[in-house]
């Protein structure tokens, strides 16, 4: 397998823009060179600008140090409702430097500003990253985990 | 699993706020517990202060009627787009004496003001949950529920 | 100035369905012929349409009582953040009945699901409008209503 | 089965607009009487109504060729993060005859009005159904298809 | 004033690339440059990619035509509630060849997917506009344009 | 004007949480007071519980230090479109130490997760709040701000 990964990553790289890729496995790991494929079979060329774009420039910018900027993210993905994106966020906001307190405090605040329905999505995807990584000492819960018990 | 839940459900009432974990039980019975107990793994001190606040004071305020607090607070969550909060909010509002035509209009009317893909998520939510339930007389659909056939 | 009213409120009963042009009325006093005009000059196709089906049908369905249906409908108006009608469905919502305290406890609770940005546009609009129909005893307030002072 | 679903859609046929059971199937295929069947079973005087609106009124308007408003429509469903209603649209656009190109570019161009988390899930509900379809010539990633991976 | 714009556009075509400022131009006139000023005045670096990627890159792929292309960007702005860029698109598509029936279709059908308040923010800013530019033969409403009277 | 707020301020201390109301004046000056009395005017128990739950409680909690947290509810707020709320938010995050450089960067970093519409208003709040307190150098445009020239 890892010879089929090394085999794509070479692929990658000697389509797109090195520092929009390095900055993008910086933040997300892995995980990203598979949004980089997808979008990659789709469209070469608006990969190649997107890429650029955001992981090229934007993320490279220097107004606001890494981790915060990451945390402001998180705490926007969350107020949109984009459960697809939260764990991801999550884990770049780690590889940045953010601690387990400061990644909950972005999510228990956002039931302030966006209300609870958008907190508890991202807190339950918090808890399922927890445990798919081993962090924190969560246990399962003993209540049930929807509305239709019989009570 | 009795023991289990008896002792957990004590283990709650000892740390939190007793009329704000009632209220929430009398909206949404057992499952509510397990919401407490999951951000009761992650926070102590922010459970207890939302919960007070909540389900402690604005649950039990009088300006409305519980019905009727619970029946906007369901075309809340479907105009959010809140799918994980939507099963709760109908089986609340059935608790607090909601009829089965009363919840149905609530999601209908919700095409109005927020457009149809809000409604028809929230329309399949109450199908599932009636037949989770053994509610309504309802029957599995006939033709495919994807877009995917070759037709 | 009323004859000009007389003789395009004929013009609109002349075109569109009497029971929608009724039902909108009574729920939005005559502001409901100005949503009605305007559509008209654009397009009669839709707007004959449209009325049928929303206030014809929709808001003549009976499994809501008419003050809880449109409590529901400004929920959902706050929520989606939709201040050009605030004014108007707490305005539907006191001609259906409802008291001060239902429309204001609607506004209030908003900030539960919906957060605070939202809430406090409501609030701000109910205000106005208590002041412009003279309702409650409201007063100037004392402090600056922007973020600009220099303290 | 095949004779299943044409009694059901004899029934429905008799009890609904055939313009608009004509005009939704034209759009959706199969699919759209599965959403007729679901809300039928809710509520008949819905159904009858919402369906002469939408696919007997709105879906036969002249303004817009079909091709044009469908992809308008998926634009708006990406933007409101309609995942239920995404492939549908795509499928729609496709029988109205939308090339792969022009969907591609809906989803693409939404990332600039709406941001990047809406549209991955479309780009990801687009490569999925794609693949169900059998149209264009798409591989299973190499990289991981989560953030949890330990790198 | 002519010699200040032209100092100005100068300058701006200096620093930027020009594919993009003529793309933006041709899309929107002489108020794009009011865009791209106002953030020069920012962060030239920012200005600078943005312009790129938006205007150098997006709008001029060709895998829509660019009448459609700004069609769906309409719609998608309904759908957002984007009140300030709703009369820059329209002005877009009718520049990009979109006839008065086709933006008005578009902001009609929008109530479908995103619900009435979107729909009438839309349609208000096109009378406005159609009135501002002598488009359409538009009278002043008869009836009150707000939910104060006290009928 | 001086006595008149002094004595608002004196009654409003004796009736609230005195950490909620100093936290509140902290992150928003004067301008906080404003809003209080407002709320306090509708509804002095939900004022109370609210000042507690928001202003006493959540911004005082440790997790995040105080800029990181403002700047995070910064890109919340503009994400959410809340129009209202920016300059304030803008305002608390440069009270709490965030450079004018960070503030710029969170509003530029929305167009990327939340698209072009939402950023350029907060681009505009952020534009006018400089100028309204001479912070930055700015100028008045040159070119038109609508999209109404007849170019």
């Amino acid at each position: 397998m890892s010879e089929v990964k090394d085999a794509k990553r070479a692929k990658l790289y000697e389509r797109y823009d090195g520092t929009g890729l390095d900055t993008g496995v910086r933040l997300q790991g892995e995980h990203f060179l598979n949004r980089v494929e997808e979008l990659d079979e789709l469209d070469e060329g608006f990969t190649s600008e997107w890429l650029k774009w955001v992981y090229g420039y934007m993320y490279n910018r220097t107004g606001l140090d890494p981790k915060t900027r990451i945390l402001v993210v998180l705490g926007e993905a969350i107020v949109l409702g984009a459960e697809m994106q939260i764990p991801n966020h999550i884990r770049s906001a780690m590889r940045a430097g953010a601690t387990q307190d400061e990644v909950l405090e972005v999510i228990l605040q956002s039931c302030i500003y966006a209300g609870m329905p958008r907190m508890m999505v991202a807190m339950k995807a918090y808890r399922k990253l927890c445990r798919d990584l081993g962090l924190r000492d969560l246990t399962d819960p003993v209540f049930q985990g929807d509305a239709r018990e019989q009570t």
